[in-house]
């Protein structure tokens, strides 16, 4: 099994993402990149792609790393800049982590259009809990 | 046509919060409050509400209470801090506005669960386009 | 002594808020309130009073809440608006707290001109240490 | 007159940069990068550089990055994340651009001690008004 399907076992039981059409596709130690394919169910009244959908994708992005890296990680602040409406039939959020001191990790999040224009960047702070990676590993099995 | 209906008929073109299921409860001057009944598609892998979801119903509380009272308004930046897991059958999240100043405004959103306990405190900042609001209780009727 | 003479007693060792010339006006359970007097010394380029000496101001009224309420608490995150440049002789922010759960505290903070506007609007996350206020009254006594 | 002279003459007049001992170390398309030298003006009651302090050098790298690349540009939000109490002889912070869209420019700030270590990683939004760089300059100039 490989990292990513280990993954994806786990986030299966993420009710919201599955219901945002959110997938992983790539996770290592630099960078983790998930992506959404869009629909109307995920536009505003505008007809660009929903603030919260939007947060979501990016938000994710920053658990997949986070849980990659360092299970467990708790999120504790999230902060995301829209800096251009997102009109696209697909949203690719990618995260690396600017720093990480102690329990605390900060990563940041790019999100694109399917130009590759980027349309929202975030900043994330989690919390890393004192769960060792053999054990996460063992929690992720499917045996 | 209430207020409530004619923002209602608007957002009703919001594919991403019907896919959520958050509905307006109440919005006026003062404050804006928008909640969602709380089932399995909105959990993350622990089985507390998954932090999009949550992101997602604050900042609608916020685009309600914004194109209440600043037709249109737009988001510039959103911040949420997680303080509580949401073990809850129903999530309620209410805006204020703490300051309106030229085309800014910066808005404050609490997230409770169905115990009355707060979950996340959010901060959002606004751009206030030039739009008045006999403008958009044209666009907003649906005659 | 007086709960501010003590909090200034512990203040006074930051260097900083003494550069700065701000100085504790009022600390209770509810809020802290922190201000300055305006030199050239405080301004920008523009004549306005410098954005880090807002900042700095805020981050002071959060830390005396903050070490008031919760003793010994950490700045983990701190997130400021500019809304209005400040041309005034006074500089005045309280701080409030929004929400407290385990070791998180959230507070707001409102900076205001020597008229009363609003200049800035700033939430700030404190990481809550395990230290008493028994204790704390003790390392705040001169005896 | 170098770019750096230029930029130094205009944020000589910059009150609460000179109070605090910052200054402009190099400045590029890519790269803002200024300094601060440590006594005991700038620590907190810990003995380590004070919140207030950490933000102003950030903060000034984000304005001279800005007014190098955008003039003029004005902070809208500031957001600061600590990660280390920093125990040094010196503080530099380096601010990049993370996307330029429209109005806004989203940069990314992060201060190190005298050791290299990352002390605080900040995020900063500015608008950018419409003064083209030729006016910026005649604006710099000493004549």
């Amino acid at each position: 099994m490989t990292e990513i399907e280990k993954l994806n076992v786990f986030f299966e039981r993420d009710g919201f993402v599955k219901l945002a059409g959110i997938e992983i596709v790539e996770v290592d130690e630099e960078k983790a990149v998930v992506a959404a394919n869009i629909s109307t169910q995920h536009l505003n009244a505008n007809g660009s792609v929903q603030g919260g959908m939007l947060y979501t994708v990016a938000d994710f992005a920053f658990a997949v790393l986070g849980n990659y890296k360092h299970p467990m990680t708790v999120t504790q602040v999230g902060q995301i800049s829209y800096v251009k409406a997102a009109f696209t039939n697909r949203i690719i959020a990618t995260a690396t982590e600017r720093v990480r001191a102690g329990h605390t990790t900060v990563c940041e999040v790019t999100v694109q259009d399917d130009k590759g224009q980027t349309v929202c960047v975030c900043s994330f702070n989690g919390f890393v809990k004192d769960i060792d990676k053999e054990q996460l590993k063992e929690k992720y099995s499917d045996k």
